[in-house]
């Protein structure tokens, strides 16, 4: 059917769309989601049906196309474009044999893959697929197969170094900013470690957006590359990357129901260092009210799921559980965060103590892991580094090759408005609540607003006298800053005990 | 925030979207799929979010509007309009707590269903419930429950007649139109019967489509009240009317992977039944190999399940299970079908057989239902209607209550261009099969091109002798019918043995 272009003006990064007439879809027994091939000469590409009730929209002989379609077959409104049905993609069936409880393969995960990356599966498509691995959880060699596939279905960051180290967070811990000391630890001690990063989606900051108060992190693969090979560390967006580029499309369809099916978050975390090709891997499981997870039941089944992917995709791992029952730092929100982090790198006195202690020990077993320290005495040589400068000069080392300038701990520009929460009467804090303090810390601006969040001054279990100051809340933005003030005033996260 | 509308130019009867920049979107913490609330002046509506990562498309500050929402809060291009972000529906809570293997109450179904309906829920959350109802399947509380969420969000008919008669068969069977032969049996001894049917979405033809070679099918829920209660009997497009309208919303997204929930079958079924009020149900499972069902044990799982369904819902049914394995009738396409028919009510030789007794069969089991004719005696009854011509009249009459005007069956125009296929030597037809005749005929151009389709000369079973005519293609287009028969050659649909 031949049939006249018109352009929709419509480019959101979606699956390929082309919108028929009602009529026109009648005649070609098309249906919603049915797979047209619209040919213009000699070029051609498939694309899933829209069709439109209205001839406002798309009339009758006409076929609406996105910017995508059009810019793959050069095409232009008014152009005149063949098109016929053609089959649906077999990853469709492959859904649908786990819809039913089926085990895929890895030749059937890289066809989904493939076919979500490069738009050939629609959003409701890509829904039933991550319905079926919420439902029918993934068995170990699925979980393989499913990293394996995410991996080669992206760019891959080849090093002339061995070994390669890289970390991860499962996080739900406001502030918890140990990898820009952990990084410039491992690398002082002559380390690699490529390190990606993602930006904050509901939290105040990711690492990401932390780093880029000092320095850019939109690099290349390339970038990435000449920069650890020279001075054995970077720290950037992973999505910036075409690095298992899946899964940014996949969490996108899993929002709406805040789902996170195991098998896949693994394999999508694991896919992200596999494609840095890690050969070690450090990963913090934070355990605790209000952090991710919240039971020791589903911390070590994690711990085991992830230690049997990586024994299978020959990464070696250590897996650790911590504490995760109240923020980690003072500082939560990007500027507040890096602040914090310069401090501890420089031991400077207003350094947070809990954030050292636990990057430490964790450069510590990252230390033993690539041979760079032996067993047991991680942490030591560890914190030589940190206390000698050499962590710092790592820090300023690999700032200044992603482009940005070192700065002090003090010129890092905070919050203009500031409100105190202070204490009641002379106590003890008791808790204080992570997801309350990302809450308050998003209402003031963070991540958007750099400047802005919430800076802790006591933690649990520390003492506090009445009128001593709890957190302060930081913001640029008058109306964010009451917000804030009354988010906090509302949800009760803080509780002090006299 | 305060954003310029842009109106999108975009109705497709899709769930109410707005459309906001990629860096507003961020200053507001928005994600796909979150909820917005744009109000102008008092006038308000609640949106689903979609991001533009493109200036071109949707430009900072500004808001793309789909026309539903424009018409909303009467808007237009230009205006000044507040946003800002909402909660999600309760019933996203719900569908996940599906999703988790939990058992959802009638309340819970009643709020998904209205906001599917309302355009509330996207296509992607409509999937989630979708997926869920499909892993984890209804009970039969739930199937119930489901059924009545369904019936109650839409209109519901109400006649001063007692009992209400109604059927339905859950196809997959080529030709098989027994409903435009029991309807005005049944009318004629006095039972009331108003039919919803619906298009062909995959098949050659609908009931709907059929009639509508006879009378017009788009009609009211007022309207069909009218008739119904002057002669008995109506049979309209359901699809036209606001009778349990989630139905299509749902089917629109089990399309791509054609799933099936046997839960939401069952109580999309009978929930049109409820709500044309109907009191007595027959229903017709054809069993057979390509037929809908095709395992004895599968029909009988659908019998009991009606049973119970029904019987917790205060409608009385029969299920019968008849035989699905070959076409019923020898026209196949709404023009050649209702040929077959109009032959049948008016006795003529030219009638097919089996399509008759088929019909006489059911239409006696209604009879018996309704208390018009002892038991045992139904076929007997409906006999005398058919042969009497009591049938014909009352299907003139019901044709002309919808607008049509009676026409003998040699009036009604078949396909202008023919293909035969003739025996290639003397023999016994072995096998029909449904899937290739209705293969056949969609591409002959049934059922957009009313004309057009296929007809059986020999049923299963038959003698054939060499070169005698086993089936006629009829076409109003030449390609059409040459892609017909190039479909016929290929599939080897009919099987014959000497």
């Amino acid at each position: 059917m031949k049939l006249k272009v018109k352009d929709m003006d419509i480019a959101t990064g979606l699956p390929l769309v082309a919108i028929v007439n009602k009529k026109d879809a009648n005649k070609l027994d098309l249906y919603y989601e049915d797979r047209i091939l619209i040919k213009k000469g000699k070029q051609c590409v498939v694309a899933i049906t829209n069709i439109s009730e209205s001839n406002k929209f798309v009339p009758e002989g006409k076929i609406g196309l996105c910017e995508e379609v059009l810019k793959k077959i050069n095409s232009k409104t008014g152009d005149s474009v063949n098109i016929s049905i053609v089959s649906r993609p077999a990853s469709l069936s492959y859904i649908r044999k786990k819809l039913n409880k089926g085990k895929l393969s890895y030749k059937e995960f890289y066809e989904i893959i493939q076919d979500i990356i490069n738009n050939r599966l629609s959003q409701v498509e890509t829904a039933y697929f991550v319905a079926a691995c919420y439902t029918h959880e993934l068995d170990l060699e699925e979980s393989v197969s499913l990293t394996k596939a995410m991996v080669n279905t992206g760019e891959i960051l080849k090093l002339k170094k061995y070994p390669v180290m890289d970390k991860h967070c499962i996080g739900g811990v406001a502030g918890n900013r140990t990898t820009m000391i952990v990084l410039p630890i491992v690398a002082a001690a002559g380390l690699a470690m490529p390190k990606t990063s993602s930006r904050s989606i509901t939290s105040p900051a990711g690492t990401a957006d932390t780093m880029e108060v000092l320095a850019n992190v939109n690099l290349s693969v390339n970038e990435m590359k000449h920069i650890v090979e020279k001075i054995n560390g970077c720290l950037v967006w992973g999505g910036s990357l075409n690095l298992a580029p899946a899964d940014d499309k996949i969490i996108r369809v899993e929002h709406p129901l805040s789902l996170d099916p195991v098998g896949q978050l693994l394999a999508s975390v694991l896919a992200k260092k596999k494609s840095v090709s890690a050969t070690h891997l450090l990963i913090d499981i934070p355990l605790g009210k209000g952090a991710k997870i919240e039971t020791r039941k589903k911390a070590m089944k994690y711990k085991k799921l992830f230690e049997e992917i990586c024994k299978k995709l020959g990464i070696q791992v250590k897996v650790i559980i911590t504490d995760g029952s109240q923020p980690i730092g003072n500082g939560i929100g990007p500027s507040l965060e890096a602040r914090d982090i310069l401090w501890v790198l420089k031991n400077h006195p207003n350094q947070p103590y809990d954030l050292r202690e636990k990057s430490l020990k964790m450069a510590g077993i990252m230390l033993e892991m690539g041979k760079k320290a032996k067993k047991g005495q991680g942490y030591k040589k560890a914190l030589e580094i940190l206390e000698s400068g050499k962590a710092y000069e790592k820090m300023s080392e690999i700032i200044k090759a992603q482009g940005g300038k070192t700065i002090g701990p003090e010129k890092i520009k905070v919050g203009r408005l500031r409100h105190d929460f202070k204490a009641k009467k002379n106590g003890t804090i008791l808790h204080i609540d992570n997801k309350s303090i990302s809450k308050i810390a998003r209402a003031s601006g963070a991540p958007q607003s750099i400047a802005s969040g919430v800076y802790i001054h006591k933690h649990a279990g520390q003492k506090v006298k009445k009128h001593e100051k709890i957190i302060t809340i930081y913001s640029e933005n008058k109306s964010k800053l009451n917000y804030a003030v009354e988010i906090l005033d509302k949800i009760n996260g803080i509780k002090v005990v006299s």
